[in-house]
């Protein structure tokens, strides 16, 4: 039999024990299970980078892994908790939006356009993917406590996931999930509008453009009021800025031997621009 | 069989390669154990802070596990090698009070009341504990370095503990043990007066006062000048400041989406006192 | 069966996923391997001090362990993707003078000599060593991206090397590699002068002179416009200065409950000189 595999994400960092306290709960109900950390030092609260971390990782993990996302600043208040089946890995955590850019790769017709204000937008579960609000109490671990659910109930979930339970066990079926994905690129004459949405270790800035988006030929990329040429085949290759497809698929732009987000001074949110050159 | 566990919580941090290594002797001596990373970002040499996340997590493991702890500014010097056995857990690292707040978990009795002046006081060895000091160096890792006993000491004591040696096979019983923990809470009137004891990843300060210890009904907590109301029932309530009890079963105070011991300026022995509100 | 065992280095660091996407590609390959991290906070790019980490630590692993190591300014570039067997361990990487350190364990005789220019030397693969260009493009990732070979091209070859699979299955024989080890320290009369190849967590000053290399006796270290004397016996002896052998094998230079490089404001790359007292 394969082991269970089951992968972490969180804000938790390396300094005061969550994560591995979360690894004890897993390890005491699915003592076979490979727990992989994905990325625990994701800033603070910071759900839109949990959940760039989460879309460009999972789909290199076999399909019967169990992702954990624990990003919460609304634990302890009514935000769901959820389980996500998917056609590539099973998803465990809150209903705040952090699973939005694993959404969209599952979102055909009419799931594919996110209702409601900004800020409040929902999107209905795709049509192959199946939700579940974890409140089946007696899997959670007791004491509850209002401030941990990493620990009382992401944990045991993703364990009994883990050993073969089905999200059904674990609670009541939903049908709409928060949404906090990104504004889509728009497209303008010959250039395409986008942003930057995630800021990597490197300083890279990656933005919500994919290479299908783009317009064919030698392109410039605008950003920050610098032009880069593009596409780059290599970070090697900036005379120091260069825009490339990065190993997620999106555009991003570099600087060479240094952090294009400093070089630049600019971050998450920031207007990119491709035109043909 | 089940696998044998070993958790490790360190100051090594993740660029040197410290606790990679003794990851390497543990495997080379107990191939099958499980290890686990509690923490390996504390503060250089905080003896006090690996106490604190050692005495939060440990309940979270199996009653099997191994728990090593390496915060260690007296390597090479006279300062004890310990293995120290009790009934949830086995925990191997200096004798400088880093297990401090594990102790007092089990210490009842004529064990309960630290002896000696401040920064010199020990405990007698708890009577549901054994401790030994880890003199038997045929079980060491040669040639031992004077200053990295977390692989040549601790790491073979776990490998040897978690496959099945007793602590008793590792060296000479010990009957009294440094105590490193904090002051007792004081009860004046009406009011709890106690200490910062931890501040964690968010900035929240955990204060040394269990839920047991407070007034009941509705309270204000006073801390560096500024009130608090509590109980919250979630972080999502501050308004912005709110007091709770965290998942560890202390109050603390936390700042809605932000840093309470940067928003106040306090940090680990600032007063916090409790009263009626 | 002994389980195998894949070492990682690299300066991807914990928030962007990178470490966990290369564990997952190994997981799916080599579904009972046993991943190591060795260290993952190298400053970015910082080849010379991953090729550090990795030297001081490989030999606390199993013969049978493969060790990754991802520092990689070059990727996308005409820089060969490397596996190097040793004597002890398998190594699997860029072309950049990663494994500089590990290479100067084994060289001897014609061997032992980097040629070149500094920054192009490059040396002869040691007899007792093996090394391949990773050029079967059967065993990559595929589509392979051009900014992340740490996933694509060399975790899929550490999971090859730890089913079984020789380097020769996974390319072609190379006889020179890249060479960026520290110069050779040099003796003037009693002294020797050496310099500093490592800072660790700790600011403790790591240079390459070892034991061996010094004079007998009682010495003093000048570094940094001061002397410390040497050799201790522990850091907590320094008054604040101590120089001692590091669990490395290396002279180091420590400042008792703080930072060497900081006190000294020096770094790597700063002259270190040994004289008798």
């Amino acid at each position: 039999m394969v082991a269970p595999i089951i992968t972490l994400t969180t804000d938790f960092g390396d300094r005061d024990g969550f994560v591995g306290v979360m690894k004890g709960v897993i390890l005491a109900r699915a003592p076979e299970a490979r727990i992989v950390d994905l990325a625990h030092g994701i800033s603070p609260q910071d759900v839109a980078a949990a959940a760039f971390v989460l879309a460009s990782s999972y789909r290199y993990f076999p399909y019967h892994a169990v992702h954990v996302a624990v990003v919460d600043p609304g634990v302890g208040t009514e935000r769901r908790a959820l389980a996500l089946a998917t056609p590539h890995g099973t998803f465990v955590g809150p209903d705040n939006g952090i699973f939005s850019l694993v959404l969209r790769d599952y979102m055909t017709g009419p799931t594919a356009t996110p209702q409601g204000p900004p800020g409040g937008a929902t999107v209905p579960v795709p049509p192959s993917c199946r939700a579940v609000a974890l409140t089946r109490e007696e899997y959670w671990l007791h004491p509850v406590s209002r401030t941990f659910h990493g620990r009382d109930i992401f944990a045991p979930a993703a364990a009994c996931l883990a050993v073969g339970m089905a999200p059904e066990d674990l609670g009541e079926p939903v049908y709409e999930l928060v949404w906090k994905g990104p504004p889509t690129p728009r497209r303008e004459g010959d250039a395409v509008h986008g942003h930057v949405i995630y800021v990597d270790r490197f300083g890279n800035l990656v933005t919500d453009l994919r290479a299908e988006d783009l317009p064919d030929g030698r392109l410039t990329v605008e950003i920050g009021g610098r032009s880069a040429p593009g596409l780059a085949s290599s970070y090697a290759e900036g005379r120091p800025l260069a825009a490339l497809i990065g190993s997620h698929g999106y555009l991003e732009v570099a600087y060479r031997e240094g952090s294009a987000a400093q070089a630049l001074g600019v971050g998450v949110g920031a207007p990119a621009t491709v035109r043909p050159a």
